[in-house]
């Protein structure tokens, strides 16, 4: 319909958009779209991230992909979710909050337009709840390897009023996912002294 | 108190105001303080939403009458409170989320003030959490009938950063009714494939 | 890091920052940190206030104390903690919302860069959730003594999108705090009247 199309500010051109939503992890949902763009047709219209995570301190998204092709927009749900799984895989989670850590060697469309990112560099997405751990983590990150900040977040600036600090880094290969790992763990340690075993959501990848 | 009616930017002519609140269901409280304004001789002062929902995906509400009289914002009061019963008719949740219908043949000024709807013309509400369910009811409800689409609202934009996306149309009362209706068909049926059952909170009124 | 220095804008003269934060009672805390200002070398950075509570209808908090020497920061956390018992005090919830009130004679910089209080004076706040509850115990507070009004805070201005209204009130000693706790009976009658018995989450102070 033209009036919604241009409601939702999407172009014309699309003639088929696939979308993509949950109520939590919009960290895991941008970066499985990511994949899905470079593995699809496809382009990425929006991401919006609602204030959300069902009582939690992060972030619920909405992720719309455009295609001239229905089939094109089916195939990047379908890619999107079967990433999914991999992509909670560093999500650690308990009473006190959680902490997200995300990688990729190559970032694409939805990680350009969600972060900022350079495209085709290497990516690392760190997270921390309540916001004061991820300033730690931050600060970790930051001095654990040479790397280019792209990004900072706060509940006050930058995220829906989350209760998160999000840093996003970029640079070589390397140095971003050695910066991601000492985050981590720096990050777990502290989450698990506040509030017990803060297990990872599914597998961990990185 | 004049500093206080200053800082709440409200009218000094208003020396009473009706507070009616909640900590969820946003819609219906707007849908039977619109019925509240027709019965009374008062007017609607301020509608704010806040992000809350006691951890649902959705909106509180506050909404102020105000009255020259202590009587007329009583009675407002009232009055949306015995609403409210019919107004959470058509909202359905579960686990998932939830999604949520109204409808009125004739929207008066709370209506109005909240969706910019015009008075005196048939006005039909429409949302779905998570937002992906919001922009598919969204594309059905424009589909089914001749109607006017008079606002759109996603986390990013109209919001109070809610996961929900919502549509407002006008026009001809019989087809807003079926606009609706068809959204609730496709919305719940959606909602119950992620989640399992999502009843009524009260009884159907649309 | 310089970098995420020049990203959190935090002056690069602190070479310390202190850390508070929490997911509930961004109130208790930054009373607190008002408490570590004053007795230690430390200033307030940043104070941001992220849409949580666990599910809760408030804001948690993010609260930054910069220092030259990384012995004054860690004492400003170290005395915040120890004041949290006490400003928890007048924290009261059950399941329909909560109230807050916090009191000082002497307000300091923590209070001031949160509030936009006169330093050195009086200071009540006064906060209900839901929204409805907030507006009467205002107009109880400025009715009951001569207390100044510094500011409003309501779900759609001020707040993080919380469902609480807040008001900030300075003037003399007695009057702010006699307003404060006239509010507080207020509020706790409505509350407990909605939700049952509303405790405090540790012993009242005020």
């Amino acid at each position: 319909d033209p009036s919604l199309h241009e409601m939702m500010k999407i172009d014309p051109k699309y003639r088929s958009i696939g979308i993509l939503g949950a109520r939590t992890g919009a960290g895991p949902h941008i970066m499985a779209a990511d994949e899905a763009v470079k593995a699809t047709n496809t382009e990425i219209v929006a991401i919006e991230l609602a204030r959300d995570t069902k009582g939690g301190a992060g972030h619920g998204s909405l992720i719309i992909f455009g295609a001239e092709e229905v089939s094109d927009a089916r195939r990047a749900v379908e890619v999107a979710l079967k990433e999914l799984n991999r992509t909670f895989g560093d999500v650690y989670g308990n009473d006190a909050g959680h902490i997200e850590l995300q990688y990729t060697a190559r970032a694409s469309y939805a990680i350009n337009k969600a972060f900022n990112a350079p495209l085709g560099k290497a990516f690392g997405l760190i997270v921390g709840a309540p916001a004061a751990i991820g300033v730690l983590m931050s600060d970790v990150a930051v001095k654990t390897a040479n790397v280019e900040l792209i990004g900072y977040s706060s509940p006050a600036q930058g995220t829906s009023f989350s209760n998160e600090v999000i840093i996003m880094i970029s640079g070589d290969s390397g140095a971003v996912r050695q910066s991601v790992l000492a985050a981590k763990e720096a990050g777990r340690k502290l989450l698990e002294a506040m509030g017990g075993p803060a297990p990872s959501s599914t597998t961990p990848y990185i």
